[in-house]
């Protein structure tokens, strides 16, 4: 099995490294391992956030541990040389179509949450997210008006293909938890929305154990600040999907914790913490790796068949925040590699 | 002075009818009142979410007081003859582009947002809205794709007029407050958003005295959770504007409380409760009718100069709360009447 590193820019080299230590600490047998420039990095040294090294190597890999992209220096670039049309680029091309992005409080990271506790501490929800449509890959670009103004455009769609397979893909997910399904739009101004909503309701009938909801998205926003504990499974576009799942992530408070997967209709994925590059941090030993390290055992359970090792760190990473470990972002002095040792150490 | 009272549909009558009272009970001169039916009531007996009728009234009048539209037997008529189209249709026919959403929390409900209370007590922002742009108002309906897939397609778009004239709005709004102005777009994906963000750029060299930042929607929808208090005044278009200013005013805790605006370019304007027409209670003497109360004072004090009057009314809002005056909402029993009967007292 091959596992693509793609640590990227910023704290994206030093979380994956971390990653990478606690892989090799569980010598899983026929795993082997290659590296590739991505994002800034990638630009600097060929000119492209993703060069085609690095794409050939992703299509070959079994899987992908990313770190992150995005490099202020790239700033004033055009858009389809900066860093994030590496990410969009991976998630289209490999046809990564199911984003899962699991928020759920640590009990040892409690007090970590701007919500009150006992709401917090509610919180088990799964957000389902579309990758590859909605108005990130529609046709977009700069024109003029009949009146000759400026004016940026993109066009939002959804096909009827693409909104049963992320439908399948979430009614799965909430059969193995709660058998809760919310599906978010803005069917009541979009017509993505209303094709959405539709072939969600079509899908929902070979899932009857299965209970589907919807909620307008300007509604969700609120639910997910008035009762997060409501929610098992959302099921939502890329858009939206982009805006609640980053809201979902602050809600348990610990934006340094939380691994995503993108996963193609194979189960070949790729693996990310949510947050980003942190540039402002960079280099300097202070971010925190845990997210990274858990998105390496959502790798090795979604895509690598090795639940038990993804047990394993799981409760290593539990054990670790119970004995104290506490990177700056936790409110604690640990360095990124400390914070790995102490993982270890607990495996 | 011509008011046109809109109700609309679930609660939006009962609490429209404690707003008049308390403004009849200022006795203003010169103040004319005229109603109209909106939403499904519009729907209902014309035929029309908004009947000829009223966008006649809505166009004479000075100011409108809105209740909300929204009634669950409208659910499966096509999208041109639900109650929502009745406010978008208002906002659109006498260019409204402007939506005030300030969220304060108020000291007497400290206790009402899930935050924890120190976050809340620090929210203090307003949310400027574009409100005629955007997705909402794009080319939009139902295609096949090349292999005949059924598609819902939405195009989103500003022009940089439309951008001049909401950032102009907003930098006015922040220099009146504390001089920052956050825009959020997602410029790192949409063309919509570079011009957006490209416009606000140019627009921000006229106010020299109003720090700008930048954020992208996922952030802003964290940043709201982790830390509110960093906020002033936040400018974005129709569709983030929709979920960030839904969630705003959920973290602080009283969506029954919070009033809005929306404005033209002559500062005539449109004035409703951001909480919708909440079907399941209407009709029982239990919506809190503050928000409404308190959309009044806004429009005294943006289209009437009536700003005295104004102050009037908040201060006595605030009495009534201090003085223990609850809704079920709000943790209460007080009826919907019985909390205008307090804010008539503190009058
Ligand atoms: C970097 C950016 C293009 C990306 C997105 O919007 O999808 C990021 O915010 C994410 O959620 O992974
Ligand atoms: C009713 C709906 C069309 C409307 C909107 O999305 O603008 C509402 O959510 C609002 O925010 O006023």
């Amino acid at each position: 099995m091959l596992i693509a590193l793609l640590p990227g820019d910023g704290i994206g080299p030093e979380v994956v490294a971390e990653a990478k230590r606690v892989l090799d600490a569980l010598a899983i047998p026929g795993l082997a391992y290659e590296d590739a420039l991505v994002g800034g990095a990638g630009y600097h040294e060929y000119g492209h956030p993703l060069p085609p090294e690095t794409l050939s190597l992703a299509r070959r890999a079994d899987a992908i541990l990313f770190g992150a992209v995005g490099d202020p220096r790239c700033d004033t670039l055009e858009r389809s040389l900066r860093p994030e049309q590496a990410i969009l680029g991976l998630r289209k091309e490999l046809n990564l179509f199911s984003n899962l992005r699991p928020a759920k409080m640590f009990p040892e990271l409690a007090d970590a949450s701007t919500l009150r506790r006992e709401v917090a501490e509610a919180i088990d929800l799964l957000i389902v997210r579309e990758l590859n449509g909605d108005v990130y890959f529609g046709e977009k670009g700069m024109r003029r008006t009949e009146d000759g103004l400026r004016e940026g455009y993109d066009i939002m769609s959804y096909n009827e293909a693409e909104v049963r397979r992320i439908a399948h893909s979430a009614f799965r997910a909430a059969r193995a938890r709660r058998g809760l399904l919310c599906s978010v739009d803005k069917a009541n101004v979009l017509e993505t929305s209303q094709l959405w909503r539709d072939i969600v309701i079509e899908v929902a009938t070979e899932y009857t154990d299965v209970a589907l909801s919807h909620m307008y998205v300007d509604n969700a926003a609120m639910q997910l600040v008035r009762n997060p504990g409501q929610f098992d499974v959302i099921v939502t576009g890329n858009l939206f999907g982009d805006i609640l799942s980053d809201q979902a992530s602050m809600c348990v408070g610990s934006i340094g914790m939380l691994a995503s997967a993108s996963l193609d209709a194979n189960g070949k994925g790729l693996y990310e913490p949510i947050h980003g590059s942190a540039p402002d941090i960079a280099g300097q030993g202070k971010a925190n790796p845990l997210a990274t390290i858990l998105s390496a055992a959502m790798m090795l359970r979604f895509s690598l068949g090795q639940a038990e090792a993804a047990d394993r760190i799981e409760a290593a990473v539990g054990k670790a925040l119970a004995s104290g470990a506490r990177t700056a972002d936790l409110g604690g002095t640990m360095s990124t590699s400390a914070m790995g040792d102490a993982v270890l150490a607990a495996l």
